[in-house]
């Protein structure tokens, strides 16, 4: 199935402990995309400026992706964002965001990206993600979003995650969006509201999912280097929407959903060990399948119960 | 294999979201045997006050734990520890911390402690627990510790450290003591210091094994209600050293290693129900067993690769 993404594609500059870079490419739709494209057919949907070359285009069209909703606003700059990291890796301090382009922008799909069996909502204002949904023929929808739009936007926000299949969330922000401090209590919370998937992302810790049936939990992959996770929620999200949506026409099982976490795991692993959109650019698919044995290598434990005391 | 434990037996006053206790029994020393008494034989090495009554020396007695070894200071006080937990629990505040009968304490093993196979040195000041270590004949040493000693007692706790077979201690607390951010360096450079196993305590998130030749990751057992986080971190390794314990003529595989990971993990959810020992104490080896087995079923998944671009 064909996998529509509508989000923002940014310039960051990003220092973490290992380097920086003064203005790469970035947003959430470029990441979603750079990691989905390895499993399906992408739409890319968002605005860029002037600004945004024909470098940037051909990293954003990586592995075929359809680039033609990319809407290029001639008097326009790209959307940017400058954050730095700290010691860990783990706490990030915004030092800039500029929406530019953003600002003002009304997505519009052309038909082939309305016509996507799947779509991905990346993080933007609540009222466009509505939008694009009510313009969409997609049969599953997964919604990211972020602690702002909780703050400023929170009853849009419900409203929408209310209309889509899949909540993808950091755990922390799951929690301040449903006022419930427990994680698998507030995913439950959701799934009363109309999703039938949760996914709270856990950062270095990995990420879990809550059906009504089941849970499972994976731990991130573990690196020895890590050197930039911009986009790794973004990332894991492609490999997660993109390994549903190659078993799109069947129903998904708990077990398709355990596998696409892996797979989102396995491709947030490599974003980090790069700047920006560097390692998944160059990334194969061979890589990947490794990444996700390994992933079953480090989970895996055999019962061997023991006679015990009471 | 008989385990000691050599640390504290206290008064807690512990106040979560979900209620307080203004005086329980708590310390390291009693989680840990309350757990590892499902295992095991448990001889307890700890100073207590004249106020330590007959009900506290019934409760750490439960499952048969030796108790001879707790000695009565009469003209003293247990050592007390008051706390209170943040909105989500993954925040606590120290209120108060009474030293009491731990001021000068110095540890003395009975033969029979002595010569225990397996020896846990739970938290306490590290030059005590080389004392500990150099009295004791156990083939199977492991060590947990806290900021504290990090901060003011480096070097010493570095000395000890590397003396034990494994170090069990909390995530951020590994960074802070080898100075290194990421998890899986910090872990592998206290493995050159001469430990061959490395347990990460990571809260809600479970915990991580790093050994020289295997990585193994396992997600806290998940609960929609969490009343009392205290001395989760003691019942894990109370379950975990126990298991080993019961393995203690064998070699130590990696396979035996991740399923005491397991059964820490397992009796870490019991404790972490109800305040302080009252989850643990009626705690019976039928429920721990079936946690065990759910935990396999929320972190298994099945290999199915996809045909991937490029």
């Amino acid at each position: 199935m064909t996998v529509t993404v509508v989000g923002s594609i940014a310039f960051d500059a990003v220092k973490t402990p290992f380097g920086h870079r003064d203005r790469m490419l970035g947003g959430a739709a470029t990441h979603f995309a750079l990691a989905a494209s390895f499993f399906d057919r992408v739409q890319v949907v968002g605005p860029v400026g002037a600004d945004f070359g024909a470098d940037e285009f051909d990293i954003l069209a990586t592995r075929g992706t359809d680039v033609t909703d990319v809407e290029r606003i001639a008097d326009g700059r790209t959307f940017f964002w400058a954050g730095e990291y700290g010691w860990d890796l783990n706490s990030r301090e915004t030092l800039d965001t500029q929406l530019n382009v953003f600002a003002g922008w009304t997505p519009s799909l052309s038909s082939l990206s309305r016509e996507a069996g799947v779509l991905f909502l990346a993080n933007i204002q609540p009222e466009l993600q509505r939008d694009v949904l009510e313009e969409s023929r997609a049969s599953f929808v997964a919604l990211d979003s972020m602690n702002l739009w909780i703050e400023v936007a929170r009853d849009a926000l419900i409203d929408v995650v209310s209309r889509v299949n899949c909540l993808m969330l950091n755990d922390a922000e799951l929690r301040q969006l449903t006022k419930r401090p427990n994680l698998l209590a507030a995913a439950r919370e959701v799934l009363c509201w109309g999703p039938s998937i949760v996914v709270a992302k856990q950062g270095e810790y990995g990420a879990t999912l809550v059906t009504d049936g089941s849970f499972f939990s994976l731990p991130a992959y573990p690196l020895e280097t890590v050197i930039d996770p911009t986009g790794a929620g973004d990332t894991f999200a492609g490999g997660f929407v993109g390994y549903l949506a190659r078993h799109g026409e069947e129903a998904l099982s708990d077990d398709v959903l355990r596998q696409a976490m892996a797979y989102g795991t396995a491709l947030a692993s490599f974003n980090v060990e790069a700047f920006g959109t560097e390692r998944v650019t160059r990334l194969t698919s061979a890589e990947i399948h490794r990444r996700v044995t390994e992933l079953r290598d480090i989970t895996r434990f055999e019962k061997a119960p023991v006679e015990l005391v009471g």
